[in-house]
C-alpha cells in the first residue's frame, strides 16, 4: 500500500579511506548522492577501525528513518584481496594485514564489503561516470599514492588472488627517487600527487623554482603539488617545467600500463584532475609518443575522471550490488 | 564403415613466424605432433606470404593422404589486431600493415587465423602444457624480441582492440638501451635475446669479457647470448655478471606486468629456456625482490614453458579450435 509519504528508501553507505582524507556518501538505489562527509583519516590501524564506525554512524545518523541502509562498502588504498584483507597499505602506517572486513562487521547490522580504493572508484567510473559502457578500461588514481583497476570485458578485473591493478609500484626509474613503499625508482614517486612535489623538490634543490621557495620563506619542504600547479596555470615557466616533467612520467606508466592492457579509455582520477587543462593535453600528446605503435592503433582515449573525489566512496557503495568476485 | 585403415584423421597446421625463423607443425586432434618443420624467415613482407604458402605446402605433402587438414593457424611476431592485420611488427621488416588472413586465404582451401605469435604460445601453455588450467597467467617468451600474452580468467585477453599482452616495450629505463622499435629504454633491449646481447656488448665496449673477446677475433659484434650462456654455465665470472644483470631485469619487468595483473603463474618461454637452470633461480629471486608487498602475497610461480620452442606453432594449430574472440 502507497502511503503517499515521501522516502529515499533504500540505500548504501560508502566509505574510502585514502591516504591522508577520508569519504563518506550515501547513495540511493536509484544512483543519486544523498549525503556526503570528510574527515582526516587517523594515522594508526587501530584507529582506523573506530574511525570507520564513527564515519558510518555519522552518515546513518544524516541519512535519518526515511532512508534504510543496505549495506555498507570501504575503498582503502593499498592491496586488498579477495577476502578483504589489507595486505599492504605503503600509505597508511601500520595498517599492513588489516582485517578490515573482519574486524568491523560484527558490530554493524548490514553486511559489509571491502575493496582497493581504486577498484571501487573503477566501479563508479563504469556503472555512472567516464567509462560508462566501455568493456576495457584502465582507471588510474593520482593522489598521495597511485591506485588502479583494470576493467576487462566489462569487469573488473581482479587476477588471481585479487590484487589486480596496482600499476603505481612498477619501476620505471631504477635507482630513481626513492619511494614510499622503500623501492628506488615506482612510477607512484613521480606520477603520484607526491611525485608531483618530488619533481618540484629535486629542482627547488639545485636552485629552481626561487619565486615559490621565497613565497615560503626558503622553505623547499613547503612546496605541495596544490602550489606548483596554482604556479604553472599563473604563467610561472619554471613550475610550467615541473608540469611538463609530471605530465612525461604520467603519460610514460600509462602506455606502459596500454602495452600489457590495450584499454579503449583511460580515465584519471585524484586531485589532478581539478587541474585538467593543465595536465590533460600534455599528458595525452605524450602517451602516443610512448605508446609502441600508436600510428598503427586506434587512439587510445584518455579522460579525467567524471565523478571527481566522491568516486571512491561512491564506488565502495556500490560494492553490495556487485555479484560475484569478477565485478 | 570402418575399413580398418590407420588413419590420423583431422589435424591443423600451425606456422609460426619469428623474427629470424619459422616453425610449422601438423597437430592431430588428439594432440599429437604429427610432422615439425623449420625454416629461415625471409626478410621482406612480400616474401612472407610466398614464405606462409610454402611452408603449408610442405607441411600438407609431409601429412600425406592419412591426414585431413581442417584449417591453418598462423602466429606472427609483432601486434596483430582482431582482423588479423599485422598493425606493427618491429622485429619484421617491412611486414607493417600486412594483411596476413585476407592475403592468404583466398589462396587456400581450409579456414586461415592469424594471431600474435605469443598468444599462440600461451594458447598451447593454458591448452597443453605449464599453465594448463590456470585462470590467471602470463605468458612471456623471451626471444628476438619480446612476446606477451596475458590469460584472464582462464581466456586469452585481447583488450580492446587485440593488441593486448605487449609487455616488451614497456619503457624500464628513460634513456637506456636503444631498442628495435627506435625508442630508448624499452624492456626488450634489456631483458629479450637481443637484450643479453646488448647487456654483453655495453660491457665488453668497456673493457670486460676479454676471454670472449679474444676466442671472436677481438670482434665484440660476434658477442651472442648463446656464447655468454655458454661462458656463463662454464663458470667465466664475467659472463656470469652479465646473466645476473639480465636476471635483474627480466624480473623487473614481469614485477611491473605483475602488479598489473596478479598473475598465478608466469610462463617463460623462448631461447632463455634451454639455459633455464642458470637463468630460472635468479629470476625467482630478484622477482619477489621487486614486486610491491611479494611477503605478503601468495608467491607467483615462475615456470619455463613446457611445450618448448614448438609452442607458438602448435598454439597457432590450435587456433581454429578457439569459439569468439575471447579465447
Amino acid at each position: 500500500m502507497n502511503t503517499g509519504e515521501t522516502h529515499v528508501g533504500a540505500a548504501s553507505i560508502g566509505i574510502d579511506i585514502g591516504g591522508t582524507k577520508t569519504l563518506g556518501v550515501i547513495l540511493s538505489y536509484q544512483g543519486n548522492l544523498v549525503a556526503q562527509l570528510r574527515f582526516p583519516t587517523p594515522s594508526s590501524s587501530a584507529k582506523i577501525i573506530e574511525h570507520v564506525l564513527m564515519v558510518y554512524s555519522q552518515l546513518s545518523r544524516e541519512a535519518g528513518d526515511d532512508v534504510d541502509i543496505a549495506s555498507l562498502g570501504i575503498g582503502v588504498a593499498g592491496l586488498v584481496d579477495t577476502a578483504g584483507e589489507l595486505r599492504r597499505a605503503p600509505n597508511l602506517a601500520e595498517a599492513d594485514g588489516l582485517r578490515l572486513g573482519e574486524m568491523i562487521g560484527p558490530s554493524l547490522d548490514v553486511p559489509v564489503h571491502v575493496d582497493n580504493d581504486a577498484n571501487c572508484a573503477a566501479l563508479a567510473e563504469i556503472r555512472l561516470g567516464a567509462a560508462k559502457d566501455v568493456d576495457n578500461a584502465l582507471l588510474v588514481t593520482l593522489g598521495t599514492g597511485i591506485g588502479g583497476a583494470v576493467v576487462a570485458n566489462g569487469k573488473i578485473f581482479r587476477g588471481g588472488f585479487g590484487l589486480a591493478g596496482e600499476p603505481g609500484h612498477m619501476l620505471v626509474e631504477p635507482n630513481g627517487i626513492r619511494c614510499a613503499c622503500g623501492a628506488n625508482g615506482c612510477w607512484e614517486a613521480y606520477a603520484s600527487g607526491t611525485g608531483l612535489r618530488n619533481l618540484a623538490l629535486r629542482r627547488a634543490e639545485t636552485g629552481e623554482l626561487q619565486g615559490l621557495v621565497q613565497e615560503l620563506g626558503g622553505e623547499f619542504e613547503g612546496i605541495t603539488g596544490e602550489l606548483i600547479s596554482q604556479a604553472a596555470s599563473a604563467g610561472d615557466e619554471e613550475a610550467i617545467a615541473v608540469v611538463d616533467e609530471y605530465a612525461k612520467w604520467v603519460a610514460l606508466g600509462l602506455a606502459n600500463c596500454a602495452a600489457l592492457l590495450d584499454p579503449e579509455v583511460i580515465v584519471l582520477g585524484g586531485g589532478m584532475v581539478g587541474s585538467w587543462h593543465l595536465f590533460g593535453p600534455k599528458i595525452r600528446g605524450l602517451f602516443e609518443e610512448f605508446l609502441i605503435g600508436s600510428e598503427q592503433r586506434t587512439l587510445v582515449q584518455i579522460k579525467p575522471a567524471k565523478i571527481g573525489e566522491a568516486a571512491g566512496a561512491v564506488g565502495a557503495s556500490l560494492l553490495g550490488t556487485v555479484q560475484g568476485t569478477n565485478e
